[in-house]
């Protein structure tokens, strides 16, 4: 059921940038209307999480709904995307995730881009980045192997839960984080700390794709040798 | 599965009183039992993305669950509905809108109309309308493509989402817009704003319907020329 | 699917008793733990309406999941209850409730029974029981029609809707009605004031029936005189 | 489509691991943020409800997504799963509810263990287990008998209503119960409190069972012999 390449990248831009138009603008929303910072974030996680459901659904069959460069290595190394189609991939998400951040700003009579000042670093914050994004990997490949029509649900729900168990609220995605850095809101982060960010996301990213290979093989190949993934 | 029009007429007259008393008396309930804005908003929220699933998919069966002009509208410009029968549903959508005030009203011991006094205007709300209705109209559309059967769901996140992230908290819906103009209450908009709203809504959706027209075009028509919408 | 009828009475007795333990237990909770009154009435709002779902899922195959006697009424009026069964439904749906409330009240270190001294009384709120109880029958109705999979959510999700749109909160049952009674906590109800909500959510019922049995007609009926309901 | 044991071994432990860094990483961080009880318990109940919906769903197909020793005994002791998986399973379980208060611990830069002082004692509480692990063992046995793919969303909904309806904000769950003792955080229990918990949630546990066994029966069953269970 899967596009041409135009339609592809247009459907990974469109799905970043209302994925990041989301995360930025309830998150400025929410900080304008509440002094109390769990409300807020209870306020950011919602529309996050719901639009995550829908966007998946929707664009899910024209592109795969990656919208996350870490989900699209994954694949890659899978072998179930092209490198270079990978490559577009990710240059799509990061322009769709700018996008995003530019038309948030311009629905709040904000400047089009602001660098945040939002300091997001430390051991624990890199801990729980890979974390977060270990399991939203997972998920996806979990998801994938046993129930893929579930998944615009899987991801929508587990961000909702990674937003709070994790230190870092959960970026889980670089295409987002930089998107985020350019943002200096409720949801930004400071551009130097981005790079950290993406390491970690990256790191969970592989460990979940490595889990996935072995916990997650098909039943008939368990009897035999390990697959390669 | 449709029905003949005197039940249509009345399944969008009653979806949309339904919606809106939702809308309304949501927003009178919880600004009556809270001082904290972003927690009013929330209990607006979720009561509104939840009849909206409700409604969608107990009345689509019957007309469709439009309840909305702006969607008439689309699916009158792509000949899925008679250009009279387009009319008498945007008829019916307003006269069900106007009710639901009264309803809502009429709950709360509030007078029945009152002119709302809350000025929502400016580029930015602007933008914000363009954008919530671009989305809900682009969710249908992708949503009948792909996954008809989840179009309820989609639409109730989808708005839960765009309550928060559109600067306007997602009016997208000119019938709506009109009847909580009758309401001076937590979810009223002046009733000089709803025109410059209701252009707004409009221009997103046929904004959707271009790019949908293209992007979800089926693959078989890919290899061919572009498909007339 | 249905089982016989001491299954079907325990079923009954059982899924009432949960849902007023639910509605009465998690007002308790919320009430202790803020004082924002909108606060409460979202933490009584969203275990309401989960609890719910997951109460029809598993025993409306049993006994149906009525819950709630101007349910059984109307089935009973229908002709898709015996009035014998229908009345030991009632019966049942009381007995639970109130087991429900001396659960609750337990758990909390509570004396076992406190008559609710909270005034619920005026015009405003009957016409929002008979609106609530409307649309409660009316998505059952259609629910059975058009998606009978989908009533678990149907009804968990207008509920959420409910508790805030309606300006009673929607008890919109008898059988909760009368338990809430015994309760002088967030969610009672004044015993003097139950007659007139009792009244209301019947005439309410009524109302949604006899819609329901004009819209909801099967297409083939259509073209044929109005069949009986 | 069940593992072989390392690999159900291996999502027993991280399913119960993920569920606990939700349970006590939200907690931290709603605690962090709010000086509101109630809204740092909600922020705590719904990622707690949507990462059992993830969970059971991606790992139930590998293990049947226990993640529970009451629930595990009730398997036993119905025969659907050996006793020395069984014992394997509960160790798991334990080993990975330990792992998730470490990982939740390193993610918000605490000490990985530290003893909770929290106080959870008392016959309302121990009732209130009791009620909490009925229901969440009464729930899965129904949804297994007759809708066997909806069983992540009644367990995460119900979790999400019982966290709020039972007084002692549902444990329910004896490899959480000790994970829980193990941090010294909103979520926690002081570890002198853990058995008796643990022996409620096992008593809550077998009565659900035995009522499952009369009230579930199968229809063709119900003419004949009551079946052993």
């Amino acid at each position: 059921m899967s596009a041409d390449l135009p339609r592809r990248l247009v459907a990974e831009a469109l799905g970043t940038a209302m994925l990041v138009a989301a995360v930025i603008g309830s998150g400025i929303m929410a900080d304008r209307l509440t002094h109390d910072v769990a409300l807020a974030l209870l306020c950011n996680t919602l529309p996050t999480g719901a639009i995550l459901v829908v966007l998946i659904t929707i664009l899910g069959p024209i592109s795969g709904a990656h919208f996350n460069p870490a989900v699209t290595l994954v694949f890659g190394l899978r072998h179930q995307i092209a490198r270079d189609m990978a490559l577009t991939y990710v240059a799509a998400q990061l322009a769709g995730g700018i996008l995003g951040t530019l038309v948030a700003h311009a629905m709040f009579d904000m400047p089009l881009v602001s660098l945040s000042t939002t300091v997001r670093s430390g051991s624990g914050l890199w801990i729980a980045e890979a974390v977060a994004t270990f399991g939203l990997v997972f998920t996806i490949l979990a998801g994938l192997r046993f129930r893929a029509d579930a998944i615009p649900w899987l991801v929508g729900l587990y961000i909702v839960a990674a937003y709070w168990f994790t230190a870092s609220t959960s970026f889980a995605n670089p295409a987002v984080a930089v998107a985020r850095a350019l943002s200096n809101t409720f949801a930004g982060i400071r551009p130097l700390d981005v790079p950290a960010f993406v390491a970690a996301q990256l790191a969970g990213a592989l460990v979940a794709m490595k889990l996935a290979g072995w916990l997650l093989a098909e039943p008939q190949a368990l009897a035999k040798v390990e697959p390669a993934e």
